[in-house]
């Protein structure tokens, strides 16, 4: 974990960029599956994760980034994948939320890991500057997953729900 | 599973394009951890799946295609990914040629499910010539992973390491 800043910044931006896409996604898929709210929700988070991209790369500058390998940022893809499940599974907006939730959470402790162990005092501060952000956006997906999905009594007793 | 052909075409290039990049990158990295053997070998597959997808493309002509999500075609990340730890794992060329194996797994499995099911003779018949391929792929890593990987006794008897 010992990053040099142009290795914290070509990570950071690849993430913002693979995070930006996948929001972009999410959003045409509620919006298909007639869900404006979420939709919504989507396409800001999608632009949030755009304006933070080019918060940094206004940052990098001239700097060289190195090319990073695509499990170095790119978002998991969804649980129990397989032909049209996987469609039907992710069209449901508690289980995109729960998706986004659950990769931003990796950003998150990406972040922080960098945050507490880098050597660089320019990547320790930025890196805890970003996991603020990726907290931020953790907690409003929580939120919604909250929203969204109200437990009824027979759901909460039903043992494949708690995740 | 009632794709249309260009529906099926689509998967069919996005899939190979995905392949491509990725084994692009596990030759890097097993170049970069001086396995010339293995490196040389998913170069092979790297120039495979360009082809491939080449060839579809070429069928496709001027067809107009569906864009994907990016859940219907991209591989999945390396299980157990976090920090360093994931790049000490897939620098191994035993758990890199697994990963490779895995996501090939799902394109023929992929690939036969549409040739099963289809109602189109074309996707049918295309999708069973695809699935064929991707066997094959299977196959050839599956005799990588058991040359690589010869067992000791030791190893054998701990239960980690039975997959």
């Amino acid at each position: 974990m010992s990053y040099t800043l142009p290795e914290f910044l070509a990570h950071a931006i690849a993430m913002e960029d693979e995070a930006a896409e996948r929001y972009l996604e999410l959003a045409d898929m509620m919006e298909a599956h007639r869900n404006d709210e979420v939709s919504a929700l989507f396409r800001d988070m999608h632009r949030f994760s755009l304006m933070h991209r080019d918060a940094i790369r206004a940052r990098v500058g001239s700097i060289e980034l190195p090319r990073l390998k695509s499990w170095e940022f790119r978002w998991r893809t969804p649980p129990e994948m397989g032909d049209e499940d996987a469609f039907d599974y992710m069209l449901d907006a508690y289980h995109a939320l729960g998706y986004a939730r659950d990769n931003e959470t990796r950003a998150l402790q990406y972040y922080r890991s960098v945050a507490e162990e880098s050597s660089d005092a320019d990547v320790k501060r930025l890196a805890g500057e970003f996991a603020t952000e990726e907290d931020e956006h953790v907690a409003a997906l929580e939120r919604w997953i909250e929203r969204i999905h109200r437990p009824s009594e027979t759901w909460a007793q039903d043992p494949a729900h708690r995740a």
